[in-house]
């Protein structure tokens, strides 16, 4: 149903990645990019955690905020950009390390709008991964 | 219509301030500590941003859940706790430097759940603040 | 802030509002047509309740979706129109009658889309007006 | 993962649908009631219309809010309820007949919150349901 305008998305997002940013500041790193879908990975730091010493909840948004913007630059032409409209995201276990992963998905691509979603997850060794966080996310595509 | 079950809260969010955090890490600081509501700025440097060089919609998010939370944490007993439940933020207008303000409050005050509202703004020197995102918050209280 | 481009739009909304439809079937009336602000209530029946005799949180949804778009629809031109892109509502008490009040504003104008929020109310007599629920609605203008 | 407190959840559900309520009025019907899951249809009307002859956005979030608040009813003890904390709906397509199917379910169970989405499909003869809504709802469980 998704069809990418961008053949070279992956450049795109490649270099788009490779500059100072908050992404970088917080060190979170793309392992996946494909047509509508990126995934990504979080070694979670003490710099990472509120007081209780869980994941900060905004960590988590920015995380589901890129992944699901990430996902609908791979779908838009090479000049055009996606900005966030709105961000919605439910909690449901604390953020936990070792590592936090991440992945974002367009569920609906438009002419204006395209709706995504994104889901984080906690990774131990030698456990399932545990869903932590879901979020559904709407980015509007900017024409250049 | 709300109040507060701990008359100490200031020194309380104090403490928890004052340890290593990702709110550390980001630079954002608390100007104001009032019952069931928070202020606080952020001085917008150049990692806070993403590639078209506005504030990062996470970040966006994470000051709102920052101050959504604590106003939330004004009002409970010394030693309950707060998580978030859900956190839901719509977008206005990209965030700007040289300075962002954020400040949150409870709307709605109960026994479980506080359901709670935060703006944020870009702060130019000589200029009206411009609201960037308003968001809603729902934050579950958690007994010791 | 905000401006409307059809100066006639009460006489945009009345038209509107005078023909067989959702709002009609549950009994909604407006009660104020302002610019970007609209007002309306409901005489809470019996077919209007859920499992526990309280109102039906359906249809809470849909007197602030309905009361958010026609705000919207107060500032768009006489041929444009809306449609409500995503909905978002928090509810604070259980909706009782005997009336239900509901109102909803542009919170932030833009060419593509509006912004809007609402609340709706539990009326009874002789008491404040108790906020029941409280609405974020994103509106994108549909030209013609 | 989901697990029901209330092996007879069928029957209760059977007997909470069996009296007068807003679902009775708008004529939506149950077709499927299973652990964590619910489905259910709707043969849309004009009286389920908008001015521009839609579906009305508010009753595609009854809709939402039903099928994922009884999808939370299937997994609690008979004697306990819910209620909606709140309901985040995204809007994809204008709804559609000659029918309407919304599915939910329960994606993170828990003791005090039940997480659960809910899908809303554009039926029409001889095509593939049309996913027309997509939302996120938190129900409270609410003891006796």
């Amino acid at each position: 149903m998704i069809k990418t305008f961008n053949p070279d998305f992956k450049n795109t997002i490649l270099e788009k990645l490779d500059q100072p940013s908050f992404l970088n500041y917080v060190g979170f790193i793309f392992t996946n990019i494909a047509e509508g879908k990126i995934e990504g990975e979080l070694v979670l730091e003490d710099y990472h955690k509120q007081s209780q010493g869980f994941m900060h909840g905004g960590l988590t948004a920015t995380l589901a905020d890129t992944v699901a913007g990430y996902a609908a630059v791979t779908l838009i032409p090479k000049d055009y950009h996606v900005v966030t409209v709105e961000l919605k995201v439910s909690y449901f276990y604390p953020g936990l390390g070792p590592k936090i992963m991440a992945r974002g998905w367009v569920l609906k691509q438009g002419k204006k709008l395209n709706f995504c979603e994104a889901e984080v997850f906690s990774i131990k060794e030698e456990e399932e991964p545990l869903l932590i966080a879901k979020a559904s996310v709407t980015m509007a595509i900017i024409h250049p």
